[in-house]
């Protein structure tokens, strides 16, 4: 039996966002397996709830459900050792959890204000007023005006990613001389960003635009391919 | 021959800072490798320069000349890899490279700032002096006025260790059940400032802060019989 994914989409199903989808997709490409892609809405709870989710990706493997794409990392780390590692040993994978905080915070954290009022355009009405009412508690206003000041707010967004464009000086990726997932972790974000928005969250000649580009061309440009802007 | 490490201290031989220096003496103490301490001071550029260096720490092992606390990292894992593994394999090994430009960034950098106003008072006046010039050329002001609105300016640095602090939730070390070079990577930022600063960097009910408790108990308890301020 197949794999199978709850990935995120809104109006198109050809067009899945949400960074963690993405690391996972990664994720899979990387261990060289293939998935069944199941469209998930943000409003469509019901369909994941037996597998103990409320939020996606949600992966199915045979009987298993895993939820959490750093859960599901681990998990395929585990179940399918003799495909190439995610991690590559177990230090990688420790040091994998804080890589996973990172991208979480300063990566997904940082790039969300910049590109957040972009979403809605991408959701169909029930889902916009889910994602409108959810997000602008969060951040206390209007999704416009959280986005207002990008072109000027985008400048702390790229000096946060000073650690990984300064690793790049002397390896072409996270993982060194080849991806592994603490690029996967750092990706995804970019990947959805690419996916829903036109902002330009990288000037063209940032060795991390160019660490973008050489994932976008993995695994036969298999994040390229999917619809997105040209960013 | 026993290894040979250049430290920097300032008018206390015993009381060796650094948060460069720290990184290699954790490594040393993790590969159970002893190691003969040449004090070492800002000013005497000249005893290293045979060493193609005009920074600490350096490492000679033998005939062998090594400068840079991450150059030395990888030299002790290749050249005694039967001793416990720094990096936990070549995953490890790429994203640490990573974990040590953040160290670099977010904690020595945050911290700087913190703390730089205390350093000169540890220091021979002609040290003192050059540090002094060196630093507020860097900074474009006197170094108290950098340090001036620490009580504030620090909960910018405490906020930057999240990945960290959330890291912790799950694993005691960033190197998962025991510690491996990340953990080193950035306790040495933190010993450095014990060394030469009496300012409460971190909350006691902070995560991160016992954390560094259990590495200040490391090997022995090494760096916590350093002499150092109580914080």
């Amino acid at each position: 039996m197949p794999l199978k994914l709850f990935e995120l989409v809104g109006t198109d199903e050809a067009r899945p966002f949400s960074p963690f989808c993405w690391r996972t997709r990664m994720a899979l490409a990387h261990k060289g397996l293939d998935a069944e892609s199941i469209p998930w809405r943000f409003t469509e709870k019901e369909a994941i709830a037996p597998h103990k989710s409320d939020k996606v990706p949600v992966l199915l493997d045979d009987e298993t459900a895993v939820a959490d794409s750093w859960t599901i990392a681990v998990y395929l780390e585990d179940a399918y050792p003799d495909r190439p590692s995610l991690f590559g040993g177990e230090g990688g994978r420790a040091m994998g959890r804080m890589m996973n905080w990172w991208g979480d915070v300063a990566v997904v954290g940082g790039m969300f204000p910049l590109i957040i009022a972009d979403i809605p355009g991408h959701l169909a009405p029930v889902d916009a007023a889910y994602f409108r009412k959810t997000r602008e508690a969060r951040f206390g206003k209007p999704l416009e005006q959280v986005a207002a000041a990008r072109d000027k707010s985008v400048e702390g967004f790229r000096r946060a990613l000073d650690p990984l464009r300064l690793t790049l000086k002397s390896q072409p990726f996270i993982g060194g001389t080849r991806p592994n997932y603490a690029d996967y972790i750092v990706f995804g974000p970019f990947q959805w960003a690419r996916v829903v928005s036109p902002f330009q969250l990288l000037a063209e000649d940032d060795p991390v635009y160019a660490w973008r580009e050489r994932l976008l061309d993995a695994f036969d440009g298999m994040a390229r391919k999917s619809p997105g802007y040209q960013v």
